[in-house]
Order: structure tokens, then C-alpha cells, then sequence
């Protein structure tokens, strides 16, 4: 049946590992003939952020890294590399927490990261990169990188997919990663059903999923933690083109309803 | 390829409004082949919890309530139905913070639910309840039910699915809602990655996706919320078989590493 809801999700095959200045865009538009896949109009294509920072050269060689006097503090407290601690805090507006992780070999810095990511040690992260002494950052700009993906997309397919850029992120509350958005284009963060009707008529309030959100932990399921498929094509979810960023995905303090 | 890494979900088709006493397992078994689906090994089925907890008769008319005097108060300042305010409070061993909610005509209170759940209102929801005047609660025990559904779908069909019950919860420092895992059998809760390797060799760390988490928010997509939608069938997840708990997913305050 054509009006059936379903989702289909699939790993683009094929993506190598990705080096600075490498065309994130046409290895995209490789793997997906390679995965048996052309896009059509409403796919949405899920993007960990890793390789697009690397593609961007987000990344840090630590040998050329002098760590201050806080780094080499929060280091020692942490069990942490101070100079990978001095990159965590060149990100930071702010640390909001320092704290040894049980069950880990070194601690974690909660911060907000300068784009207002609540995130452990502010999107640094050391694995998948070549080389022990390297770190990857979050992309300078999220959501401009989600713009040009999309942008070199329909240059070249004439099709214009939703990106979202994600990283996996631990919760407040909760144990385990989820992925979450970082940047978008076209996607919509947050839909707000707030004045639409239930099954029996009645209004429904507060009822605003993330569906920025939910794509990227959708997404995760299928992006295997070694890295090999960072790029996730989703077709069928019903979406309308927004102008939404990833960072109306952000609750600031003030509006921050938890503890 | 049989090997691509893809995964189908599906929206099952023509649940019912259901009903206290309402058999969910016999009505989710009628909608799989109306759905155009059988059951297949490793398949996982989401259910929103509301559909659980109306079959487990978990409802309470607000014109049974009495509320006392803390409910009064806090209705008062949060302008809230003080009934509702007393159901949320007899759900909750915590109230964690009461706050009036930013355009929305209500308050919330964020309580530490009795099973743990750090979520709005004790996960006490009116919205989708036939009648003005009855509430909705989380299921007694939501990983009894994800087991009875399941003991009871293996009965009929001789595969045995996944099955993660779920709601959708705020989250601290995040806009929007996001679906999440409350009850689960047979899925794994959280898949701790540490100690595997990465693509160059590497061991990886703190790398432990929250595979029910992925799950709930990816079937989220597809359950809408006016509530026709709340059983989601997922197809293609590679998990093993666990005896993990929904409450496996629950940090406690002294291990909360966030702010």
C-alpha cells in the first residue's frame, strides 16, 4: 500500500576513511549507487559528524599542543592527557562539571561547548583517528556543513535531501550514548503539535517531538561504533522543509526544566 | 546483498482505541498481517506505552481523587487540576523540581517516577483518554509488560521478538520530546563497546550506544501523536538476546554525571 507508514533506513556502503580536505559530498554521492540507492525527494541522509570534521580538518595533532596551567590541574584530577584537556577547554565556554567516570580509565569534563552542545568533553574525541596523537572536533559550524552536503547533493542528483550532522552524546538521567543532532538543513528540529487534536478530539499540549533527534538516534542503530558507516539514508519519514538549525534543538539554563 | 545494513520499520496498521482489559497481544497480532507483515527473528516491536497501561486498566478517573494539601498548593502555582497534581504525586517518590512551563498553559513538575524515571509529571498523561476526566499512568511494571507481550506473541506466531515499551520524555538541556525505553524484553538495554577496537586498531572507550534508548526514538518517528500509530515494528537491528531491564537505562543522582 503506497500510503503504508513505514521507514527505511540503510548504512551507505563503502565510505572510506575520511582525510582533511577530502570531498565528503562526492563520496556520498559514490556510495549511493554502490548501496543500490538514488535518492528520491523527503530522503534524509544522517551524517556522524566525524567525518564531516575531518573532511573540514577539525582535527588537532596533540604534539603541537601546550596545555596551561588549568589543563594540566583538570588533567591530573581526571586522568586525562592534559593537552587533549587544554583542547576540550579551547571549545568550552564553560565546564560545567569534572568528574572521574566510574568504570573508565580517565574521568570526564561536562561541558558547554562555544555552539551550547551540554556534551562530555565538549565533542573531543580521540578514536577512529590515524595515529594515537590526534583529536577530532565538532565541526566549526554544524549546521553550514549539513547546508553544503545538501547543497552539493542537489547540484548533483537535482534532488534536495535533509541532512543532519550528529554526534553521539551521554544523557542527564540516563545511561548509554545516543545520537543526537548537531546541525541540520532542511530538517526540522523540533515539531511542535501543540494545538492540533488527539484520537478523541481533545487538545493536545506539550507534545513537541525532536525529530532532529529522533533521526540521528534512528540513524545510530546503524552506525557501527568503529566507524565504518558514518552515513545513514532514511526515506519515508514525513517532514516539511524548515530553516531549522541545530541549535533550536538547545535549552539554555534559564529554560532548562530539569535538574 | 542479504548483508546490507538496512533496517525496515513499520507503522502497524488499525490498532484499535484500546480499552481496560483489551488483549494488546491478540490486537497486535490481528495488525501484522493487515500490515502486510509476519513476524521474523530479530524483529523488535515498540509499543507506546499508553496503549499498555489502557489495556492493564493503569487509568484513574479524576472524580475519585481527593487531593490533599500539597497537591492543592502545588496545582495552585503551577496551575494545574490539583486531582491530577495528587495522581502525579502518589506516582512519584521525588518531586525534583516544579516549574511553571514556558508558553504552555500548565506547569510540570519533573519527579523521580517510583520505578526511577526522571520525567515530567510522573509520566501522569490526560491526552488520548477517552473522557475529560481520566489520566493515563505508566504501566505497574513496564518490563512485565514488554514480557507478557512477547511470551504472548511467541505463543502464537513461534518467534520470539523484541519488545521495548516506551514513552516520550523532555530531556534536560534538549528541546522537544523523544521516545524512550521503559519496559523491554529480550533487547539489550545498553551495548558497552569498550574494549572493542576501532577501525585503525584502536580500543575504544566509553563508547556504550543506549540500543533501547535508539530504538524507542527511531519507532517515535513513526508513532503519531494523536496516538493511531503506537505499535512500531522494527526490522533489521542486529542485538542479541538479553535480560536487561528498562531500568538498566536509569542513572541514579550519585552517578548522574551531568548538571
Amino acid at each position: 500500500m503506497a500510503d503504508r507508514r513505514q521507514i527505511l533506513m540503510r548504512a551507505l556502503e563503502g565510505i572510506p576513511e575520511v582525510q582533511p580536505g577530502d570531498d565528503l559530498g562526492a563520496l556520498v554521492l559514490e556510495a549511493l549507487p554502490r548501496s543500490g540507492l538514488a535518492l528520491e525527494d523527503g530522503d534524509i541522509l544522517v551524517v556522524a559528524h566525524k567525518v564531516v570534521s575531518k573532511a573540514e580538518g577539525r582535527m588537532v595533532n596533540l604534539a603541537t599542543v601546550e596545555p596551561g596551567a588549568e589543563a594540566v590541574a583538570l588533567a591530573r584530577e581526571l586522568k586525562k592527557d592534559p593537552r587533549k584537556v587544554e583542547v576540550i577547554l579551547g571549545e568550552s565556554d564553560e565546564v560545567l562539571r569534572a568528574r572521574r567516570h566510574p568504570g573508565r580509565p580517565e574521568g570526564v569534563l561536562i561541558c558547554r561547548h562555544r555552539l551550547g552542545f551540554i556534551c562530555a568533553n565538549a565533542g573531543v574525541d580521540e578514536s577512529n583517528v590515524p595515529g594515537a596523537d590526534w583529536v577530532v572536533l565538532l565541526p566549526e559550524d554544524p549546521d553550514a556543513s549539513a547546508r553544503n552536503l545538501r547543497d552539493q547533493l542537489e547540484r548533483a542528483t537535482g534532488r534536495k535531501p535533509g541532512v543532519v550532522v550528529t554526534d553521539t552524546f551521554g544523557r542527564p538521567w540516563r545511561r548509554g550514548l545516543v545520537n543526537v543532532a548537531l546541525g541540520l538543513a532542511g530538517v526540522p528540529a523540533v515539531v511542535d503539535a501543540a494545538g492540533t487534536l488527539d484520537a478523541q478530539g481533545r487538545t493536545l499540549t506539550a507534545t513537541a517531538p525532536a525529530v532532529a533527534d529522533e533521526l540521528a538516534a534512528a540513524a545510530g542503530l546503524l552506525m557501527d561504533k568503529a566507524g565504518q558507516t558514518p552515513v545513514v539514508l532514511v526515506r519515508g519519514v514525513r517532514w516539511g522543509e524548515t530553516g531549522d538549525s541545530g541549535r533550536d534543538l538547545l535549552r539554555g539554563r534559564a529554560e532548562n526544566l530539569f535538574p
